[in-house]
């Protein structure tokens, strides 16, 4: 295909392609500005088809110089800006990637003087470059580290074909229009946030782009600004959803869609959204498919609430063995970087992908999901996930956070325990009678353990592994 | 992926897949009422995994036994009611079609007993079937014989990719809504009307139908049902608007585009609709592309009128020797049945499909159709196209029809010359005077033949083959 900057500045070279709230940049801006920039990655010895290491926040310059790499026929490897430095240092080892590009406000004393900051790149003399005329679907355009809650980050090669195929896919869900505007508040260096980025180049649509989550600037943007989509997950959904709370003032009348990923919300947040006319529509999908890949309709949501929907058209879904969902998808991974077993591991021999969550559907074919493959207890033949106790748990009083993880026990095989943060004391007979009131008795946590803080990664998911490496 | 039509009966159980005026039928029940037909067609013994001939109207059971046919895993060769039996029974031998399905008022007596009435197959005892659970990308939907104005009928393949990429290019260029409402009123039978029923499949959209193009009809509909898009040829939207002419009725409120198809149109057609508010999209394709793949944005409408627009998105486009428009698209056949060769012989070593259009580009890179390859006179030194003599003619008075090939030449190697179907008596001087005023004096034609009626194929497309073999 045509290099997709390239086509967008000649399909659309008017219409806005990012917008930070400062500054907006036309399409034929942005690849004009592109071909400076490769031009000073160029100069300063950055190699063409070489790999990127990116450190950035949401800004334009970091959005920028990201679409500069893509265009110029470089791939990116995106970097988390909450690991520490001997975690960026082991990615970026193992990226081999010949430079790594930091946000100014981003660097730290103990970067190497290879990493390069953006400050520098921008001030670089250089004479502009050719893009790169074309992407080819195979090309791997960016690589993402799991943060995975078990074992160590693996580099998650994402091609321009998985990008295609997850952007269409999207579209064939919520429709485009030509005045389409996606809020991006969600890391650019995650999945979330830079698949905005490739849809935006792909449909040729504006991204309005925010440095980070401020629910009060987040909702003045969507009330006086056309912006049709955003990306939320459910701290964010909550904390907008508040500021609409007791009065309502009405996004701006373009708004079509909340995109909700990231993790399970809870039935009374959905309710109080459809009150006041904010349209969810939830979604499953991971770093290994390029963002979503099940999604649920606004036309479905309120019969089917709870569920994350049906997977999108270009995708095929199944439950495994112990309810494990499996899919195919053309936004499927072609593997994980310099771990060629990786993914055949993790790939059933008739080509379904073992996404490692459990899942049921129901008779219509929604999916729901219930939890970890790793964290799903077996108790007396019982399946319990930790997600569902620990979200009944949400609403006792007492706790400040739970996680539940399973214990050996010569009688059931396995129970589950409990770690709770407290407010105040721990008080573990109410807790253990708050259980039976609402859950069924095998899945009432055995013990109560009072602990500090949960242990969290980088992703701000609880790491179950380190708790259970506790018992 | 799984298979489409059983796709959109679970994410759009309820929505209406298609409406010919009479009656709805939603995508559960088109689902549904496949299984029942593919038990039917297996009654009747068509083998599993064949070619099925069909020779149908735009009628809803046509479009019925269509999805069967492709749902239950079978391909579709479409054949052109125009033709006569001879050219049909060619098509249907060339195909290895296991049978030929005919709408009943299709019905010939010179027909083969292997033929079958929809009829008979509606009225068959069966029990129903299940539908093929998945659709190969790679595997052959459709195959359309092209109307070729040179040569024998090829019959083109059309795989569930091609049709797949196509709809998904329109989708960028077009937008989606989850109201859309495509009305067909071009043949199935051709890619024009074909590509709606798959657009339909892919977006979850309905399809209006119509058996035929009668302006009063279309009009009306446009006027009082919730369509959003219309595919056109040039005839067609002449039509239409002149029955907004002298006094406008707007179209339906959602109503957003005609598609218009199938060759040039003026500019003062287009400046009429852009007066009477009717978005028209110009674009360029063929069967061989699945339809289109080159397309004029609203936007650009005005700007470069006369022009077909830019490559869709996932289309690359440029000139070779002569002018000739090359392309590639993930839309372009997999070659033609039963010749090897013949898509090969089409294609660049590096892979550009040539597609016998001469055209040019502007300096935004916008396409203008000049004619085709074969058409195209080359004399001393300067090219003419007879599209464009022709063009010039149907303002002259005195002229029903007109058509102009190439004849050799001592002095120039070639000359263009006309054959003219006249408005009574045939004045040759008058027509040459026309031609001096108004055209370049090497393009004006240096004979004007009378002919009773200019030869065209089953498509309408005048074939300037035949004509050249009169010289």
């Amino acid at each position: 295909m045509d290099n997709w900057l390239i086509k967008q500045a000649r399909l659309s070279p008017n219409s806005i392609a990012v917008d930070d709230g400062t500054q907006k940049l036309t399409f034929r801006q942005l690849a004009d500005d592109a071909g400076t920039l490769a031009g000073q990655l160029t100069a300063q010895q950055v190699p063409a088809h070489s790999r990127v290491a990116l450190l950035a926040n949401n800004t334009l310059t970091g959005y920028r110089i990201a679409m500069a790499v893509l265009s110029s026929g470089r791939t990116i490897v995106w970097l988390n800006k909450r690991l520490t430095t001997a975690e960026l240092l082991r990615q970026f080892v193992d990226s081999e990637a010949s430079t790594c590009l930091v946000a100014d406000d981003l660097w730290r004393a103990d970067f190497p003087k290879a990493f390069l900051q953006f400050s520098t790149l921008l001030a670089t003399t250089a004479v502009a470059e050719s893009p790169q005329t074309t992407f080819d679907l195979a090309q791997v355009a960016s690589i993402m580290y799991t943060s995975g809650t078990t074992g160590a980050p693996k580099g998650v090669l994402q091609t321009f074909g998985n990008h295609y195929n997850s952007a269409l896919a999207s579209a064939l869900n919520l429709g485009i229009t030509p005045r389409d505007e996606w809020l991006c508040a969600v890391p650019i260096f995650h999945i979330s946030g830079f698949s905005i980025m490739m849809r935006g180049l792909i449909y040729g649509m504006t991204v309005r782009l925010t440095t980070r989550f401020d629910a009060d600037e987040i909702n003045a943007i969507l009330i006086n600004e056309p912006v049709t989509t955003m990306s939320v997950v459910p701290y964010m959904l909550k904390k907008l959803l508040a500021l609409q709370e007791p009065v309502s003032t009405p996004y701006n009348s373009r708004f079509r869609t909340m995109l909700l990923g990231g993790g399970p919300i809870d039935r009374e947040t959905l309710k109080r959204c459809e009150k006041h006319g904010i349209d969810v529509v939830q979604s499953y999908g991971m770093t290994e498919t390029c963002s979503q890949i099940v999604a649920l309709s606004n036309a479905d949501a309120d019969a089917k609430i709870g569920s994350v929907g049906q997977p999108l058209f270009s995708t095929q879904l199944k439950l495994g063995d112990n309810h494990e969902i499996l899919v195919k998808t053309p936004a499927l991974t072609p593997g994980y970087l310099n771990r060629p077993t990786a993914l055949t591991s993790k790939t059933t021999v008739d080509g379904w992908y073992q996404t490692g969550d459990v899942g049921h559907l129901d008779n219509d074919g929604f999916l729901y999901i219930d939890g970890r493959i790793d964290d799903m207890i077996i108790s007396g033949g019982e399946n319990i996930f930790p997600d569902e106790v620990e979200a009944v748990y949400q609403s006792c009083p007492g706790i400040r956070d739970i996680a539940v993880v399973g214990e050996a026990n010569e009688t059931w095989g396995m129970v589950p325990v409990a770690f709770v943060v407290p407010n105040g004391t721990l008080d573990t007979i109410t807790l253990k009678q708050f259980g039976r009131e609402h859950l069924a008795h095998y899945k009432v946590p055995k013990r109560f353990i009072q602990i500090d803080a949960l242990p969290v990664n980088a992703g701000g998911k609880v790491q179950r592994v380190n708790l259970r490496k506790l018992l």
